[in-house]
Parts: C-alpha cells; sequence; structure tokens
C-alpha cells in the first residue's frame, strides 16, 4: 500500500465546496472529483482525504491531500492522467510518494488563507471569480489595528456559524498581514487550524470596522465575548483562498 | 453631438474578437456587444470605434474606443448602466466626456501589449485562458538578444499574415521586454502600431529561438528578408492582452 501526496488547486466558483456532501447537492465537490478520476486512472475506489474542508465558492492554490492505493504507476503518470481527465478549474499541481502513514489533514501544522477586496469602482473581468468587491471607503490603519488583536490563540467562538461549533473553540493565529496593492486589498491569514467560516467572519468583520459601520475594538471583544453572532458579517466565499498548508518542520511551499 | 471616450476590459476567450464581422459568424464580437448594449442606454443607434482591433481569443486591459452620440446621459451612468447590461467577460473601466474630435483609433499614439508564457509543469486553473503553456525548455537570454533587433522602425512584412498585408509595412517599435516572473515568462512590446498578428508572430518566433528550434539571428533576417513566412510559429491568441492604449503627450495609463 502506497500513500500519495496530492496538490491540488481549483477554481471553486462552481463547487459545493471540498467535502463530498452525504446528501448530494446538485453541484459537484472538489474531493467527489478528484475521487471519480482517480478510481479510472488507479482502477479501485480510493478515498482523497484533504488537509481540510474548503466552502462551496472558495478556491485553493495549493490544497493538500493523500490517496491510499495499491496501483504501481508512477507519480509523474498519475499527475499526468488525472491533470487529463479532471474539469479544467481543478489542476493537480503536483504528486508525490508519501511517507506511509502520512495523513493530509492530521498531519498538516499551519494553514495560510488570502482573501482578495477589491475596492476600485469596476472590477476586471479576469477578477471577478476570485475578489470580493467593496464599494465603501475602507480606512486600512484601523482595519490592521484591528487584525493585531486576532494574533495569539483565542477562543474564535464569535468567528464561526452556528451549527459548526462543536469542541475546542481555541486556534491560534501565527500570522495576520493587511496588505494594499493597486485597487486590492489582501487580507492573509496564517494558523494551525480554523473554524468553519472563522477567516471569512474575520474578514467581514475586519471590512465593517474599515467601513466604520462597527466599532473600533469589536475584534477584541467579540474574542473576549466568546459568544456567536458579536462579530461582523461573513464575507463572500470567492474572495477566499488556501493558499498553502505545512507539514513537519518545513513548509510545503 | 458629444464624442464619449470608453475605456473597456475584456476578457476575449469567448468572442470573435473586437470587430464586428461582415460575415457574422457564430461567436459574438466584443464591438457588437457593446454596441448592442449602448443603443438601449443611449436610445440610439451608435457605432463604437476602438483604436485597432484585437483578433479572436485576445484580451485587453484598457482597449479604448469612442463613440458620438446624442444622449445627455452623465458617464458616470453611461459607466454604471453599460456594466449592468454588457456580459460578465467585459467590463467599462471608464467613461469620460472627450474633445469633440477625438479619434480613438487615428488619435492612437502608442500601444502596448503583454503576452504571458507559463513554463510550469502544470498550468494554475486562475491562468489557463491568460497563458499559453510552453512544455520546452527556454533560452531567456538568447530570447532577450533576438527581441532587442526588434527595437526601431523596421519592416515588418515578415510577421504578418499574408491576406492581411495592405499598405505600408513599416512600424516602429519604442519597448521590448523579456521578463521572468516565478513560472512566467512575459513578453512586452511597445510600439506606435503593429500589422495584424504580429505580435503573436513576434512572440511564437521568440519562443521558437528560445527553445532552439530557429537559429540566433532570426528575428533580424526576417525583418531584413522583408517577406512573409520567414519568421517562425505565431503563437496562440489566449497569451496576449492589449494593456493600454496612449494617445497625445500623456499615455492613458
Amino acid at each position: 500500500m502506497r500513500t500519495l501526496r496530492l496538490t491540488i488547486a481549483y477554481d471553486g466558483t462552481r463547487y459545493a465546496g471540498w467535502q463530498v456532501q452525504r446528501s448530494d447537492g446538485r453541484k459537484p465537490t472538489i474531493q467527489g472529483t478528484v475521487e471519480r478520476c482517480l478510481k479510472r486512472i488507479l482502477r479501485e475506489r480510493v478515498r482523497v482525504v484533504g488537509s481540510g474542508r474548503t466552502d462551496a465558492g472558495v478556491h485553493a492554490l495549493a490544497q493538500v491531500a493523500h490517496v491510499k492505493t495499491r496501483s504501481r504507476l508512477p507519480v509523474d503518470r498519475v499527475r499526468r492522467s488525472l491533470n487529463a481527465l479532471v474539469p479544467k478549474d481543478i489542476a493537480i499541481m503536483d504528486v508525490r510518494e508519501a511517507d506511509r502513514t502520512f495523513h493530509a489533514r492530521f498531519d498538516a501544522v499551519r494553514k495560510r488563507y488570502r482573501y482578495r477586496l477589491f475596492t476600485g469602482s469596476v472590477v476586471p473581468p479576469f477578477l471577478r471569480r476570485y475578489v470580493h468587491h467593496v464599494r465603501h471607503p475602507l480606512n486600512i490603519a484601523a482595519m490592521r489595528r484591528e487584525a493585531a488583536a486576532l494574533r495569539g490563540a483565542h477562543d474564535f467562538r464569535a468567528f464561526t456559524r452556528a451549527a459548526s461549533v462543536r469542541g475546542r473553540t481555541i486556534r491560534r493565529i501565527t500570522g495576520v498581514r493587511v496588505q494594499r496593492g493597486g485597487d486590492e486589498l489582501v487580507i492573509e491569514l496564517e494558523g494551525e487550524g480554523f473554524l468553519h467560516t472563522m477567516v471569512r467572519s474575520i474578514v467581514g468583520t475586519l471590512i465593517d470596522v474599515g467601513r466604520g459601520r462597527l466599532p473600533a475594538g469589536t475584534v477584541g471583544r467579540a474574542l473576549r465575548s466568546k459568544t456567536q453572532g458579536l462579530a461582523g458579517m461573513t464575507a463572500p466565499a470567492k474572495g477566499l483562498a488556501l493558499v498553502s498548508v505545512a507539514y513537519g518542520r518545513s513548509p510545503n511551499r
């Protein structure tokens, strides 16, 4: 039995998210699509285990997943055959042999997410699937001060959706950056792990503070409250991308 | 009668190019699409005159066009209404009042084109519409030396397609750049004007030299030959974008 490690990029626009749905919706999932194609190549049913879910509409530059297989197909052949089969909005960037015990979810030690806001008056057609258009003027200095409160370990219960709260809601944020570049404002978050919709809820709150709809200090108060509903709005999925997943001591990018 | 100056961005993937076709093909054109939408907004038939054509599949970050109209609609209203009507792969970035005599084609003094090559093994899904995937190793130093021969005024007959040669084939190239960035190689050309498929023919020739299929000095020889067919292959449309058009003394971007 081999364990293969896959690095997968996808445009999440058309998908119901990473994970195969119990209720089987109308939209395909990334995981289901890759599993279906791998079955044809490896000639056996496999489970593609991702580093974590991404929600419907969320993109990935380098999602990491593992697959256990009996097939002896060389990794380059797996990558090429898979890229010939998957739809064009999914690309298998890399396939390599992994340690037999490698687990894409349990072994992940750090993840980086990037959220892109577009602040110009008209979104260029090339960006429309990948940015959230904010028409209000944003106070970036205020957003940066707010974002700084996220660093470190906190109870992020205020920043996740009701249905998803189970187990511990403490997470550690190791990096936060709010970066302007032309008409784009990019918010990057790095951490050991994130709760469901946590990044989008953080970004939505930062936007609300940036446009003056919520007062300075909202992030700190929401964290201390440990209460759902006290954060700002949840920013739309299309602006979000999983940028990288790090394993062990060396990041994978 | 007012003259309006429009700046238009488009993803050319779905289109038969900028210009309305006599033979009315199956694919829409950018010009035809914008004219159809403008007619509804201005309540009169108008001609949208672009700075020049772009071929089927070629993109634009900032094509410039003018329109003459009797409508008194404010420019902001025109822009917003137009963006609400055009398909999502076209965006009207700007609409402003122009001098009554402004002509988008005749007054253009300089154009900049950008061609994006992807040289990594797998094209990320976000780039697939905008890059040409080159799987051969490229000698970039050789491509730069070759590109340098393009500067200045030359007869570019070797770099255009047969059917399109009419009138003068001398053009002046004012800027050439071959720039590597990660897995991308970007070729930028700036000049007073370009012949039909000239940029793609230049890029194709640079690729052919870069991968060793054509010898060093091919560009110079093709220019001196003034003969069609002596350049390399024509690179595919999807890697090409019209970046900007400059008017008068100040460039518009």
